[in-house]
């Protein structure tokens, strides 16, 4: 298995871009990537998209891509795991490079979510839950994670405020981010305002509808030198995990058994601990999903994911500075672009050229990107040369 | 990069599954494989689904698919490409095997179409199509594939009565196939009185509407004798490429590129050429289809497919046998499953299992699995030990 390199990253201004069809957004962060890496060639594509079916009524994301990049007939795969559909494009990009079976791999994530109503956007995300148990019943995925987050309160003592947190310092965060859909400051107060959607969740808790895409380019670690000026960032470990669709059939609402797992399998493969990462994107599409993650993760211990963002230790400057681009929260949540779009972050932070909201001394990041209410979890280490 | 061999197939009855949901047909299918390798793990699981999120309303099949095999937290990745999904997903599992990050693999291919009706049907195949040009207006897939049959007839003089001798040779195939949807024969003058779907082709030249799964069980070709007693059947080589997404955009209507470029990497890397293959099974979504892919896949001269069925050289017991298992045609097409399918039943072919429909003395097998009106397509090579 070959070592892998990340040679080339892009992503594209995130909000409604009502002007802009999916082909488009996707298309905008390929060519940045490309150009980015100064590559001449690509081997292979890989696209993570949710469902192109249901809010654009396009499949086929393959054949659309591959024609509108001008690249016939180069391979190129889809990759679909609900939200974390851009993470799972990034490992099977790895993949086909570990294995020798590419030398230049575009990875895209994107997704185009304004084109539908709300009800249509709730129904879409929606499939990402149980269709035929939790769905048919009337559950939401607000509804779904406002279970967890009782829960979490209920068993551990998690209070309002430190939900509210979460979303102040994403936006905190965001506010550095030029590609961030909402760069608002966003105090706790307000958070707690709100209106609500699920309770205890209220609109503030919750990443929003979004369309955006975000590239990068891959390669063998070996090439990445010859292929490219940019400081080397290299992919350390990889994991990828699962748990069941349905939040009744879990043993526990409150641990995200997919993200410890491959959060697990990451660590293991990279040869590293958490302690060791110098910061995280995380998928936090609702701020009670940050805390639960950031227990999965090690960060903190089961039940003081809460007490771990009041302590300001995620925050930028602090111990272990999460979701600095903002996060889902913030920068927004096109939810095939979200997993790759941690990627191309950690990549500008790797780098040290991640300006305003560089993390000073970075050298080894994490990504966790996740499907639906944790049925699928993706965790990805990379690390600056 | 690591030689890998199938060790387990299994598929199941096809047909309009009406007391089973999409998660009960791909659970029958993975378990028939699991048994068929007499494996006791699976480290990694690939499905490929053409639109779970269109036919019933369920994407994040990963965690669904995890969730019902009882594997959580085994990593499960969903791949799309239109039709292709399947013969893509294989392409996937087979990377991750080669490249080391698993050992075994299982792929399954899954499809439920009939949970909708049949305008939703016809919308959700046409997503892939081009929906912002082609669908938008009015092109359904049946409509494509007509002015292809049409500009082969004009170019080559194909007739009609070649476009009815692929169906009824299927549908004879098909006779021989336990699992297939339609199992009736069809004779040329059947298909020619049949109801007219789109000038020239009518109902008895389209692929029916099916629900339906297939799996296989991959691994290193270094472990198969160790891990199963099945003969062994070798992974030779796999071809992917793409074209353009819409018909319009192509130089030629009657060339498959995405077909003949996957079957050109395909036959280089399996260090083989067309005479080498021993039976195929091809995508004959239409009956023009299998005559443009004969073509695409050096079996026949360019315009020369309709001549090929016609010497009856692709016929059970000719010297390239197509789709023995009855094809898209007689056996069925739930999209996603197709791609897995062809290779279940070369898999039998190569084990000399095939029963009623065993080529003789076949060594080496191709399948050939497109997406769309050819905007992508997979060619995978296998041979007998």
């Amino acid at each position: 298995m070959r070592d892998v390199a990340i040679i080339g990253a892009g992503i594209n201004k995130w909000g409604e871009l009502w002007g802009k069809s999916l082909r488009d957004i996707a298309v905008e962060s390929a060519l940045k990537a490309v150009t980015d890496a100064k590559v001449d060639r690509v081997d292979s594509v890989f696209v993570g998209c949710m469902s192109s079916g249901l809010f654009t009524g396009q499949e086929h994301l393959a054949s659309v891509l591959a024609d509108y990049l001008g690249l016939c007939p180069v391979p190129v795969t889809r990759v679909e795991s609900a939200c974390a559909s851009g993470g799972l494009a990034f490992k099977a990009g790895f993949a086909e490079v570990a294995a020798g079976m590419a030398e230049i791999v575009l990875v895209v994530g994107a997704e185009k979510m304004t084109d539908v109503g709300g009800n249509e956007a709730t129904y879409a995300l929606g499939t990402a839950a149980d269709q035929e148990y939790e769905c048919y019943n009337g559950a939401t995925f607000p509804g779904l994670y406002a279970m967890m987050a009782a829960r979490h309160m209920h068993e551990y003592g998690t209070t309002r405020r430190q939900l509210s947190l979460v979303a102040a310092k994403n936006h905190d965060h965001g506010l550095k981010n030029p590609n961030a859909q909402f760069r608002a400051r966003v105090t706790p107060q307000e958070v707690e305002e709100s209106v609500m959607v699920a309770d205890p969740l209220r609109i503030l808790d919750c990443s929003p509808i979004t369309d955006g895409s975000a590239a990068l380019i891959l390669c063998p670690l070996e090439l990445a030198k010859k292929l490219s000026k940019n400081p080397e960032v290299k992919v350390l470990g990889i994991g990828h995990a699962t748990d069941t669709i349905a939040l009744h059939s879990r043993e526990s609402l409150t641990t995200l058994r997919a993200v410890r797992e491959a959060g697990a399998r990451a660590y293991k493969a990279a040869g590293v601990k958490p302690s060791d990462i110098d910061l995280a994107e995380v998928h936090d599409c609702f701020t009670i999903a940050e805390i639960m993650v950031t227990e999965a993760l090690g960060f903190a211990h089961p039940g003081e994911g809460g007490k771990l963002v009041e302590s300001k230790a995620t925050s930028f400057g602090g111990k272990i500075p999460i979701n600095v681009s903002g996060g889902l929260k913030s920068k927004g949540h096109p939810v095939g672009a979200t997993g790759v779009a941690q990627l191309v972050e950690l990549t500008e932070q790797l780098r040290n050229q991640a300006g305003a909201r560089q993390v000073k001394n970075a050298k080894i990041g994490l990504a966790q990107n996740m499907g639906g209410t944790g049925g699928s979890s993706v965790v990805t280490i990379l690390g600056a040369d």
